[in-house]
């Protein structure tokens, strides 16, 4: 296999575990939730693979709206792309819901598996580049490692800005890793509250 | 047919059309677009026909990601029963993105169509309603039919609170008469920008 | 609604209930099945309503592989044609399984419900129509047709031919009613076994 | 990864490159494709890991119905484990339509390919075992291995018995490599007609 066939694989793989596990139904967030595996070099978009139509829920399971796509996602590949310059080993992403008591609850949580959780305070944003989309996604992400101590985070969240739902992101090397913990931290969620 | 079938048929129909308006797909906001139709005496959410998962964009195209289902809208149900408080004559719903270019758009368009068009400024909602997602809707129904001189609107919006996408919403007397609404607004919206 | 707007709406409610029929998955031929709905003065294909990619199984329960199309189907869309040449009040129709068994149980049927049952036996058909796909179809409508004494059958069925699997289908005026009489039969003929 | 992973997302790559080859569309059978991998141990069908609902055409393009799974397919998975017992090292297969003409140009093929070809003439079957369904899977291999003179084939197909359409079929260590295979046949076939 090619190296893009190699990650559809693991790709497929990941997605239909997601795609099986019911708790994470309860973590997806309005704005849906996508799956992203940048390639080794990712310098756009169309080096990220991500699901066409995001991940919706469908008869209470988490369920692909489309297939895996090279470019399919904007916003979780913009994240990748930046990530991937503090930290390379970056290679996978999912986000999930946010509130304030899972934000808690999160911090609880790394705090435990000795992972490094960030948060992203959009009050902070300056307005030049609150206007621009696009613009603000290197400022998140520097804002995100440097809340973290200089370090790449292995989950964070983004306080909601005005008209922007706020969500959380779990990064890794590899989607199936990815999706493993995440669907552990739903599972764990589920039973806890 | 029975009268649920007799909607679903509708509906299904409606939602052909919308999933065949290619510029309908720029106004599918984050949170994904959701169609919604109410049984002549709804009460509640399962007496909502709507669309399992939201619809979202595949391939460029508005895209189904699940069956009509009766109580497949949570948001969009709600708000279609209290405005049916208001005005019983409405039966059927869709929402679609909001930016300041659109709203001021629409309100034009609404005013050479002769629309009722509203808004709800969610800075005046009060702070005990707030915090209670189901609490709001009715609020909201109230606000945009007090902003639009008592009476029910054709076409709203919300501005955006903290943590939440702004939508409009445009309601009508029956799906496929909405869809064709909005597909209209989409194909002159992308024509006049 | 203009009139094919009106056959979409019927038609997608006969889907919903053929899927929602456990006991119809236990009918569905290898070939799949298909439903059809022909416009009322159907000359060819594309006036066909079908079920593009057929009906297959999907977790123990039929499943619409893709969308209602008009011409999505060939072979029951031509049955649909030749078989309106005799009796214009048939518009819609449904194939499914046929076995010795199913068969003798569906004459039976047929007689309980004074329905016409025929069938076509295929080694009377003549080499020259064999050879050639889209000629054998009258022959197939008319011999049908005589077999049951010059008049349209409710339900009919092939024998086999050496390649073909043979296939029942029932017809009738319009496709809700064709689904819940097949439906009808399915659970039957599950009952009685 | 563990192995049931590692061929899932083997057979998701290669779903994705047979959905990907427009020319295969021509190829699929009245009874629809599937596309099958066992496990290097498979004894039963739950080994086998194959597309629910198999492949269908939509949009002109070759369509999974369903999703993989493991027990996904009887026919197929069944002459997977058959074959086997003969060459353990074939994994995977791939049924596709046959004509004369189609049978006539893979035997020129497979010459040119130094691929063994083979042929299953159902009219040598025993009526003993006609008679019963899953009896006839182990003639089946059993007369496709003797007649390519005693070696496990790399495509074969049946003539049609009465009721089933004949089917070719083509097998190979890998579900990538077997499309692979199957789609270049495809191409080749549809250049040269």
């Amino acid at each position: 296999m090619d190296s893009r066939d190699e990650m559809y694989g693991r790709f497929s793989v990941a997605l239909a575990k997601l795609e099986a596990c019911k708790e994470f139904a309860a973590l997806i967030p309005e704005v849906r939730t996508n799956l992203v595996y940048a390639t080794g070099d990712a310098k756009e978009r169309s080096d990220v693979l991500a699901v066409e139509g995001r991940v919706t829920i469908i008869g209470g399971m988490p369920h692909a709206s489309g297939k895996p796509v090279f470019g399919a996602s904007s916003h979780m590949a913009r994240l990748m792309i930046e990530l991937r310059k503090v930290d390379p080993r970056v290679r996978a992403g999912v986000d999930f819901a946010n509130t304030p008591a899972l934000a808690a609850w999160l911090e609880d949580y790394c705090r435990e598996k000795r992972w490094i959780f960030s948060m992203i305070d959009r009050r902070n944003e300056p307005d030049s580049i609150k206007e621009e989309e696009c613009a603000s996604m290197p400022w998140k992400v520097a804002e995100a490692v440097r809340a973290a101590g200089n370090r790449a985070p292995k989950i964070f969240y983004e306080t909601g800005a005005i008209g922007k739902e706020p969500v959380s992101v779990l990064v890794g090397g590899d989607p199936i890793e990815v999706v493993e913990q995440v669907c552990e931290i739903a599972r764990r969620y589920a039973d806890e509250r």
